[in-house]
This record gives structure tokens, sequence and C-alpha cells, in this order.
């Protein structure tokens, strides 16, 4: 940015320009219509951020952050503990809660194994998934692996089901094929193949 | 956004979402990309916005927002006082400044006329222009309507031209036709029309 603008506002729209996805236009134009917010309202912004983590604990059962430790999910005698959904991300999970059908309980890896960032399994959550289902074995009945369907998600999934298969439990991974609204013509190849493959009959 | 996130994730993501062109999806993108941040590195965001209009001033000659009144650009003696650019926004003053060809010194309107936002002239910078120009009639020699080429920009330069033509100053308008990089093929019926108007001779 030209420095044309008083500091105040440079500050933060480089602020602004950290944020995933978001260039220097867009910093400039969230940073202005800021400035025409009342102190009160950036009052409230600045708190919320500041306070963002302060309350925020990973619950000690399903790693996924929450305000208490058990998180909610996890207490809740209504949730069929025998079934449990493994996710990437804590978004994942609340996607999945957003369909209302599945009743069992999470596990939060906090991402995919990707050696191209450097992240391997000890980077994730799947230590604590191998001693949760170790301890847990006579109750727990299925592992759904939920990894996004990518290349590392996929990679994370099978990793995670080779770990667990010596415990003799039933592992599924969700179904990959093509999504409600889509187009066969648009396809690629890979999800058409998994469509097919994954066919039902009526 | 599901109950299933934690109450301080929720709120940022509210804050987030005030924001323009931030949809629910991406304020939750950015809020989980904060909560990964150090809490330094969140209390220097929060400290940003918080001291955001603590030190802007408004510029009383050009109503731009600054640091100092006057701003930097109407102190420096090197800047041409004869010649008045009128913009709409501080962000329109910016991008002027960004080509360094301009050496005049500027007026920031604070927006358009727009009869539907419900902002006329009085809502805008219009009358400090009027008894600036009007004080300094005998040192200025032209005044610049950069307004936006845009039905409200032109509403408003037009405007401004019909109420300074008594004070016998040259008026301008910044050109409009087809910009660099453009293709005639894809420019609306308005640019290409202005781009014949505005030919000049090789």
């Amino acid at each position: 940015m030209p420095n044309a603008l008083p500091s105040p506002i440079k500050k933060l729209i480089n602020e602004f320009t950290k944020l995933p996805g978001i260039g220097e236009k867009t910093a400039a134009r969230l940073a202005f219509y800021l400035l025409k917010q009342s102190k009160e309202e950036l009052g409230i912004f600045s708190k919320t951020l500041a306070e963002l983590k302060e309350k925020i604990v990973r619950c000690s059962i399903c790693q996924n952050i929450a305000e208490t430790d058990p998180c909610p999910i996890c207490k809740d005698s209504n949730r069929d503990k025998s079934v449990i959904c493994v996710v990437g991300e804590p978004l994942d999970m609340v996607a999945l809660e957003g369909t209302s059908e599945y009743k069992g309980v999470y596990h939060v890896l906090g991402g995919s194994i990707s050696p191209v960032e450097g992240i391997g399994p000890d980077q994730l959550k799947i230590k604590e998934l191998q001693n949760r289902v170790e301890k847990g074995k006579d109750k727990i009945k299925e592992i759904i692996l939920a990894n996004n369907p990518t290349l590392e998600g996929e990679a994370t999934a099978m990793y995670i089901a080779k770990l667990l298969k010596p415990l003799n439990i039933k592992i599924t991974r969700i179904a990959r094929g093509l999504p409600v609204g889509g187009d066969l013509e648009y396809a690629d190849e890979v999800t058409l193949s998994n469509a097919l493959k994954g066919r039902k009959e009526y």
C-alpha cells in the first residue's frame, strides 16, 4: 500500500492480509469498512479476537476444541458412544452435525497426513485415537473414517485403517461418488470411477 | 452455524460475517485460522482494531482521513495547490497516488450521490469543496473530477461541475474509455461509445 494511508489503517490492512484468501485489495476494503463503524463496534470485534483462545480448551476424549472438557458431544448421554466418526478438522464435524443424521461421537485429528507440508501421523491426534479405541475396544462397534476425499485425506484414512486393524473393530470409509446436484459431464474421472465402484442395487 | 461450535468461535465468525463480502463459510475459515495463531498474534490484531479510530483525524482542507491535520499531502510544499482532484473515497486517492503522475492536491467527498442509498449532496463533503474553492478562487487553476465512472459517480461529478461553474475555474473530468488490457469484444456499449467519443488524433 502506498504511503498515502495513515498508519493505523496500514497496520490493520497488514493484519487482514495475513489471513488466508485475503489479498491487499480486500484487506483495504475491510479496513475502510471498519473505519466507518463506531468505536463500540470495533471494541467488540477487538475483544472477541483477544478472547478467542482464552475460553477454548481441547476435549480430552475427542480432541475437538470446546469450552468444556469433555465437550458437549462427548458428555451427551444421548450420543451413541459405540460409533466413532474420525474427521480432519472441527469444521468437518460441524458439517456432519449439520445433517442431523449422525448420532455417534467424533474424533478430530486436526488435519491430514501431508508429507509436502511436513505433517506426519505424529502431528495429528492419531495416537490419541489409537489409545481411545484400545481402551474402549469392548464397547466400540464401528469406526467411520470421514477424512476428506483428497489425496491427503485418503492417505490418512488408509493409515488409520491399517493401524486399527489388529483391534478387530469394524472400520468403514464414507462413500465417495457423485455429489447431489452434480453433473456426470463435468465430474472428474476419479469421482466417476468411485461412483461406478460404489454403485448400489435398487 | 450449528451449535456444535464453542461460543468464542461462533462470536468471532459472527463478527467476520458483518464485514462486506464475507459469508459464513469464509468467516469460519478465518476464525479457525486465527485459532491456530499464537495469543501474541491475536493480541496484536485485536489492538490494531481497537486503536484504528483513535489516531485518525479528518484533514480540514481535503477532508481525507489522516494522522495529522492538515494531512501530509495538503502540508507538502512540493504539491501543486492550484490543481484539486476530487475523488469519492480515500482508496480512490490512494489509487491515483499509485500512478505517481499527479502532483496536485485532493478533495475526498466520502462517497457519491446515491438517492437509492439515501446519500444526497449534504451527506458528502461538497459544501466543504465549494467553500475551499471559493476561498482559493484566485490561486486554483483546475478542478479534476475523478469520481468513479459509475452512474452515481457521473451524477456527483455533474452536480459539482454545475455548482462550481459560476466560479469560472477550469473543471475537467477524467477520461473514460477502454481500460488497458481490455478487449473490445467484451467491452460494454457505454464504454465503447465513450472510447469512440473520446478518441484522439495521433
